[in-house]
């Protein structure tokens, strides 16, 4: 037993912002955020450009679905990199706010 | 003077996520959440399916940025629909972890 903890513990989660909105803004090729991001029109998958012209240089279909693509095909989805600069920056905000409202160690009486 | 508060006000803003995530997730036409979210692939604007539809209807052009669309130029963009589902939980679990944060009120000593 010990103190409350202000936020319940998120295994595995590296982040303080542990919710579902973080994975959908991962690319599936990466993992990592999505950096400059485009989409398949014929499937609505994104991905980073990078990773996804490189992934259809070796192999011309989405890694998700399988649909056949080309490089022509693809557009840029310029919604989800603002999504991710301000949802970096929501988590910010959010771990403060966290800190914030813990309240201060007190010393043993 | 007072108690300090939990959460700092955020003036107009009626949620208790006040983070500009909120209004990238918003509809340009009906001003809230993507339903349906499609995009136009020639300059990457998003709408919820039926309002886009219904202004191209009157007008075959992106209400945004003017550019010529025709209703079969638009797809889905799918990952704006589940962004906007997560979100919305997202922020369910955000009130809650702010509720339980805050110290209870004490009576007056
Ligand atoms: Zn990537
Ligand atoms: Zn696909
Ligand atoms: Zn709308
Ligand atoms: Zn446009």
């Amino acid at each position: 037993p010990g103190l409350p903890s202000p936020l319940p513990a998120y295994p595995g989660s590296p982040s303080p912002f542990p919710f579902a909105v973080d994975d959908l803004l991962r690319c599936g090729i990466c993992f990592d955020y999505f950096s400059i991001a485009v989409i398949i029109p014929q499937c609505s998958h994104s991905y980073c450009s990078l990773c996804i012209r490189k992934f259809l240089s070796y192999k011309t279909q989405c890694p998700t679905c399988c649909v056949a693509v080309s490089e022509s095909d693809l557009r840029t989805n310029r919604l989800l990199d603002d999504l991710v600069k301000s949802f970096n920056s929501a988590r910010q905000q959010l771990l403060q706010l966290v800190l914030d409202a813990a309240p201060a160690p007190s010393p043993p009486a």
